[in-house]
This record gives structure tokens, sequence and C-alpha cells, in this order.
């Protein structure tokens, strides 16, 4: 269906209409100038927000309109829990050119809510436009947290254990993966625009070409770029573990990247070792496979959407007791600098050549 | 400068660094993953966001940078009046192409904060990235008002009386005005392009020709156009008069369009008399030079920013003595359907012929 036939309104009104309020504190949900949510003075509001560009942030060549929506919420809802705080409502802009169907956006909103109703948020409003060209989503999520939970940025200590959750690399290495069966899929394309000079028979073997490469073996990688996961469960664990957590972050542009974040922040330098990175083996096998190297994937491959988080260094026994949490380095005088550590122990400065989507 | 040489953080860093936080609600402004807000039980949090893009919402042949970084805050910030809220903080996401430079950026920075200084809002936080193509702007404004105090749309009741503030249909004549310029304006460039057949001699020419047309005279309606007001001085006003709002809401797609979401949410229905829909003579003169019809430019016109709200039939000697608010009608009965009643004494079913961006 087209969505001038619904129109604005009436497009709205299709993908909200069974959505039903999950926290008390939302008061008014979308239908007004504004939505409004409950005040309340034990806890502090926390605010958030990501853009993604087709394009730029996404290629729909090999995600899903519905896995587009359920990476975009996550992609926020990190943030949230980077702070040690919990994600209560999202807003939700989109604008669409005209190649776009009401079931692209149905898709794209069913991805959302899985998202959403996996950490109990309410969708309270957005935006939904058109666009020249291309889809642009604009996500906001709002979430709350005690004044006295709140971990920034800037609380790491000199002696701090460094800790991460999952493994890491695994995105990126998703992403190499796709890239390359995007580049094989436009190469039959372009051998069957030179084989076909009838356009019409041009198009039909086109159409007849779906982009379905083989990915066995390959899972993990390809969950893990296309379907990334908040790590709302790790936040849950570190609190019944009364863990008094330093500095916090979610891993979006890379370990280094994020790494050198807290350091600046913190006012202190860091060792990391190399042998301590968590890798999945997948990511090893992949990165082989391509000819990189896999401690520069692990420590620069963005949107693992892991959190990066340091501890006082009494809290060791406790995080060494939990399962799917790694120490890999601790935190140093600033004068020591930002070192990573390598397997045959020499020191290299760390370097966040993360993913810069502006140069 | 070009953007790259900045890179993400630079730039953000170049745009934020001598922002000062007005509110003292704004605990913790961009920096971290989350922008940090206190909480308070007195008072309700107040969330509208707002998408505009490239070619549909904005016109760069016409609007500068830094009108459009005016104009994109003001349109959010008027939301949260229309509720009669207090706009507090403000997150901004811009995605752009690689024409655009840091001094384009800083421009349209300058503008939003012209705006947000003037009711006293924080900027504290946003997402600053790149684009395939063209310009996408994505702006969240939070808000706070006491739960007594907030006017939603669904409060209207039979009897109650229907005013505007200001003067409506000012902003699409400037509208159509510019758009008869930039068509002026390429038949310039297409004559140039015929005349020279040389491309340097074309380009050179091309570059001699600005665009600055001649608009004295139409100065208003350039100026809704371009740099709408947010109506919070009303808001006060209305506040210090005692007047009792039952329902509001800011005019953005057009009269007609707006005061049926109010009778459709009150469950009500209306009558508007045409005379005393209040429009500027500049508007009048224009819609005649344009041949337009006047009354349907202020009914379905959009982007005024005026308020539109509704109040007990108790009050109007109270908003007859208010300069700058027009009583326009009142709500019936919803069996009585929603009516306009032109200065013949005609009655004709309103439309809500709005701008409709899906269409």
């Amino acid at each position: 269906m087209e969505i001038k036939e619904l129109g604005e309104f009436g497009l709205i009104e299709r993908l909200t209409k069974d959505i039903e309020i999950k926290n008390p504190s939302t008061l008014k949900s979308a239908g007004d100038d504004c939505a409004v949510i409950a005040g309340n003075s034990d806890e502090q509001t926390l605010v958030t927000t990501d853009m993604l560009m087709e394009g730029v942030h996404f290629d729909l060549t090999y995600i899903s309109m519905q896995q587009l929506g359920y990476k975009s919420a996550m992609v926020n809802i990190s943030d949230i829990f980077a702070m040690n705080g919990t994600p209560r409502q999202m807003t939700v802009s989109i604008a669409l050119s005209k190649r776009f169907t009401v079931e692209d956006i149905e898709d794209f909103y069913s991805g959302l809510r899985l998202a959403c109703d996996k950490w109990n948020i309410d969708i309270v409003g957005g935006d939904t436009t058109s666009s020249l060209t291309g889809l642009a989503i604009s996500i906001t999520c709002i979430g709350t947290a005690r004044k006295e939970d709140i971990v920034y940025r800037s609380g790491a200590k000199d002696t701090d254990l460094i800790c991460v959750t999952g493994d890491l690399g695994a995105a990126y290495m998703g992403l190499q993966i796709l890239e390359r069966e995007k580049s094989v899929y436009y190469q039959q394309i372009r051998e069957i625009q030179a084989k076909y000079t009838d356009k019409a028979e041009q198009r039909k073997q086109i159409e007849m070409l779906a982009f379905s490469p083989d990915f066995a073996g390959k899972e993990y990688l390809l969950e893990r770029q296309l379907k990334p996961e908040a790590r709302g469960d790790v936040i849950e664990t570190l609190r019944k573990a009364g863990i008094r957590l330093t500095a916090m972050m979610d891993i979006s542009d890379g370990l280094s990247s994020e790494l050198m974040h807290i350091c600046r922040q913190s006012g202190c330098g860091c060792r990391v070792y190399e042998k301590n990175i968590p890798i999945d083996y997948q990511v090893a096998v992949t990165a082989e496979e391509f000819n990189m190297n896999l401690t520069t994937c692990a420590l620069n491959g963005g949107e693992d959407y892991e959190l990066l988080f340091t501890v006082p260094i009494g809290d060791l026994s406790k995080i060494e007791s939990l399962e799917g949490v790694k120490m890999i380095g601790h935190i140093t005088k600033p004068e020591l600098g930002q070192l990573l550590v390598t397997r045959d122990n020499n020191e290299f400065p760390l370097k966040a050549q993360g993913w810069n989507h502006m140069a």
C-alpha cells in the first residue's frame, strides 16, 4: 500500500493503535502536541538521541526493515543502560522517500516494538514525514535513575579495573561479510546487464536474482551486526552482585575510542592487555579469512553495543565470578598514557581509529 | 572549513564549548551517553519532537542556515507552549552531506542558540552525523508543567469560545512569494545556460547571479515564513490574566486542520466566523496579487505557529481585553458539525485541506 493512501495521521494511527502503555509514568502518549511523563523527585531523567541515515548507518540491501527498527531502538536503549539507568519512553521520527510502502513502515515498527517490549519501553510520540531520497531515522530515548546510581564516564580512578561485557569485533566482522556479499551481488547484476541487451529481460533477470548469500557458520557475526542487544541483562547482574561502577559507557565506536573517552573525562591513563580482550572464535576465523589483524578488529570495530566499565580493584573477586564480564586491564595515573600491552609484552599507545563517519 | 578536518567530536566541541546552562534542572549536558535532568514530583515532563528534511520542509535557496536553526528550534518550542508548559531542554541531531562546511553548521547553531536563549532553553545533547544527500534535522524539546496547568487538545466543551493569537496565513503567503522568486531565479539561470556556450563563462555568470530579489513591502510575510516565533509571550499573558484554558494546540498545519483535531479529540463541533479570522493586510494584498482566496489561505496555510485555544464563555470579557488574541467562534455540540460561517452568513463544513506532506 502506498503511504499517501493513508496520509500522515492515518499512518500514525495504524502504527500506534494497539500499543499498550507499560510505565505508570507515561501519562500521555502520542496524539497531542507533546507526550506527558510524570515527575519524580527520587529519580533523575536520562535523555539520549541518535540519528541513522540510509547509506551512512545502514544499507537496506542487507538489513531488513524489521531488523532496522530493532537495531535503531537498541542503539538508543544501550545509552540509557550505559548510564546505569532504566529506559522508560521513546520517541521515533522517520522520514521516508516514495519507494517505501505502508508495509515497510509496519515492518520497521514491528522491530521497534520488539525491542521496546523487551525492555518495557513506551513509544510516546514522534514524527512521520517524507524525504526526497532514502530513509532517515531519529530516535530519542528517555530513562530514569536514582541520583546515586548514575554512572558517568568521568568517575574512573587510578587502580580501577577495566571490564567489558560479551565479546568484541563480531559486529564489525559481520559488516565485512555483508559488504563482501553485496559486492558479489552487484557483480552479478553487472554481468546480467552486460549479457542481456534487452532492458525488459535485464530487469526480469535482476528481479530473479535475490540477495540471499550462504552465511553458514557466520550466523553469530551477522546477528551481532543486524540484531544487536543492549546489555540491560548485565546491568541487572551487576546490581544484584552489588558491584560499584565508577565509570561506564557503551561500545559503539570501538573499544579504543571509548576507552580514550573515559580516560580523557576521568583524567587518567589505562593499560589494556591484548590477551584479555574477549573475542569470539568466529571473529578470529573470519579475520584470518579477510587477512585482517584480529586485535585491531576487536579494538576498533564498532557497533558491538557491549558495556565498558570500571570498578574499584577491591571488586576483583566479584567481577571474576560473573559470567559474560571480562577484566581487560586497569586504570593508571594520567602520565602513564593509554597503553595496549601485547601478548609478547610490548606496549603501544592506544589509537582511536574507530569508525569516523565524518571522515 | 571542511567538516572532516574537525571530525565529529571536534565539531561538537566547537559548537557547544561556550554554552552556559540556564536551568538548574539540567544536571549534565552533552558529553556522556545521556543528558541528565533533575526529577521533580511537582511537575510533569513534556516531550515533543520534529524532523525537518531538506527539499520537503525547507529550501536552502531562500532560507539561511541561521534562520533554519532558529525556525527548527521554534517549531519545537511552540509545541511545549501549546501544552501550557515551559520549555527547558533540547536535543539537536543533524545529518549533513559533504557540501556543508563547518561555517554552515556554526550558522545553524547560532540560529538555534538565539531561539534557545530567548526562552532559556539548554541544548543538552544530540547527534551530528553525515548524510549522502542534503540536510536532515531532528529536534526534541523537553519542558515542564504542573499537572493542573497542562492543557490538552481534548478539553474543549460546548459553548467554549475559540480563540487564536496573532494573525493567520502570513507564513503561507511568504512561502508563495519565495517560491515565485525562486522560479524567476531559475529562469535566469536557464537563460544564462542558453546564452553562453562556454561552460566556464556559464559558471561565472551564474555565480554572479545571487538570489536577492526585491521583497519591499513583503517583509512581514517573509519574516513569518523564515523566522517564526513561538507564542510563549501569550502564554505568559494568559496566565497573568487568570484565564482558564480548556483546550489548546499550535497552528502548524493550518487553522482548519487543527480545529478539527480539537473537535475530534474533545468530541464536539464548532462554528468559526470568517469575519473574525485575524489576517494581516499584507496577506490580503498578496492573496489578491496571487489571485488566491484569502480565507482559504488563512484557514489552510500552515506554519503560522500561532496558538489556537478554547476558554469558558465566562472568560469572554477577559479575552476581549487582551491584545493579540482574537475570539473567532465557539464550540458546539458534536452533532452540529464543524462549520465556517461566511461573511454573507452562509455555512460551510470546515475542510482540513491543510499541508499534507505525505500526499
